[in-house]
């Protein structure tokens, strides 16, 4: 089977809109780019895409190349004040130099709809997940709707990022999966990958994965996008893992969509958080 | 080998006592206990004689069964006010009907030498370690202290709490270690078990780990501390897995001092990191 990500990215989009229209109030979603990065802008056209899809109103702050850290902060503390705005994302990377974590501990973590601020991350290791990172989120919500269980099963990850492979594992492990992560470093990847009945794979590296390489039965989740040629792939050998694998997402249309899905369903948490807080 | 933990932890409170000598003032050490559970008077008591040995200040507030959680927050932040008080401790566990994640939520993340301040649990998961919880710390000491590199090693952890094991998967990962995580909902134990070069028990299950689960050569830490009659005795059958490991830490005197004195060096952590702030 293969796991139609855009599918299911519009059932996500559809409770959300029903959320959205719930509300009776227009979510905001500001994002904040700094510098141009071609791909950057892409993904914030692409999450803008998606906002209007679902009644979410978006609005962007383009940086230039060379602005300060003080600045970028600045930008994010003036967004943080504002009303109608419900989520602040702050799209990465930023140009050299800065550091990404000291701007994303600006945003006001009710706010904090990409779940990387340090709050947001501590509650998830603790069990207690609000705002999180959207794709692992993406991931756990596809599992479900798919009606597989996390406990008790072995769920293997490959990469150990602060983006996917981290916060996947607590999510994960908050679910009572028996949850093994490997990377760069591990010596037997292939002995990790085979005893995974549910392995994602965020290692950047296509064609990472090969059909030995897993489970027969196995939920397979590709987070890769590699540019190869004028393709793009993901970290699996899709043809060779589709013919052994339960289900596999493909690379374009499988891990990317649901991303963006949850991202929209975390604005509109974000918002009904807001209004409950605001007592409204 | 045996792993002496109180001679490990006796190396890291010399290395503490100089810390703090060189601080040019007392740090200070507050604790506080709700209720009257006689094992958490124990653990204070231990923790404030240690503070006697390195030089560090300790003071006790004892607040009665029937405090609310708004006057433990008050007493908390009456602390976190107060100079000179570097650290602030709230010993687990609370009476029941008292949730511990709000409470700790009030502790300064600069005074929170237990490190479950979710400022500080998400710093962690994203590599940037300050204040952790000192468990999962005092072994990741002690393998260093032994010569052990986490790089590229299996690592299996036997226990996914918020106290140990979710905190030490992070740090494991941090230190590039191919990391599993396996518990109460795990299908198969062993096989995840005796693949694992370090391995780590904090099960609370008196025995659970038999010889026959270890890989040989494995370092083993036994974070368990069960009451069988009149013994105290951890979650590794000890005579069986020190003759397959290569180390491995007894119960008591192994995890448990490396805990408290880890403890002791986070306080001054904690006052090296308030002194820089305020500029002295």
């Amino acid at each position: 089977m293969i796991i139609d990500g855009k599918a299911l990215a519009s059932e996500l989009e559809a409770e959300t809109r029903r959320r959205v229209e719930r509300l009776g109030r227009r979510p905001g979603l500001a994002t904040i780019i700094v510098g141009d990065n071609p791909a950057s802008m892409m993904y914030v056209r692409i999450k803008h895409s998606a906002c209007d899809r679902v009644g979410i109103r978006s609005e962007n702050a383009r940086l230039p190349e060379g602005t300060s850290l003080e600045e970028i902060v600045g930008t994010i503390e003036s967004l943080n004040k504002r009303e109608d705005v419900s989520g602040v994302l702050l799209q990465l990377p930023l140009p050299r130099g800065l550091d990404p974590s000291r701007a994303m501990a600006a945003i006001d973590p009710t706010k904090d709809v990409d779940g990387f601020h340090p709050m947001n991350m501590g509650s998830l290791l603790a069990g207690a997940e609000g705002l999180v990172p959207c794709t692992p989120k993406g991931i756990i919500w596809a599992l479900e709707r798919l009606g597989v269980s996390l406990e008790g099963k072995d769920a293997v990850i490959v990469g150990h990022s602060n983006v996917v492979g981290k916060p996947l594992a607590a999510m994960m492990l908050n679910r009572n999966a028996t949850v093994s992560v490997c990377h760069v470093f591990t010596r037997d990847l292939a002995a990790h990958t085979r005893n995974a009945e549910i392995l994602v794979v965020a290692a950047g590296v296509p064609g990472l994965i090969r059909g030995d390489m897993v489970r027969p039965g196995a939920y397979v989740f590709d987070v890769g996008i590699n540019r190869v040629g004028d393709r793009t792939v993901g970290d699996v050998e899709f043809d060779e893992v589709v013919k052994v694998a339960a289900a596999v997402t493909p690379v374009p249309g499988g891990v990317g969509p649901l991303t963006v899905s949850t991202l929209m369903s975390q604005t509109a948490t974000a918002a009904e958080m807001q209004m409950k807080r605001n007592g409204r």
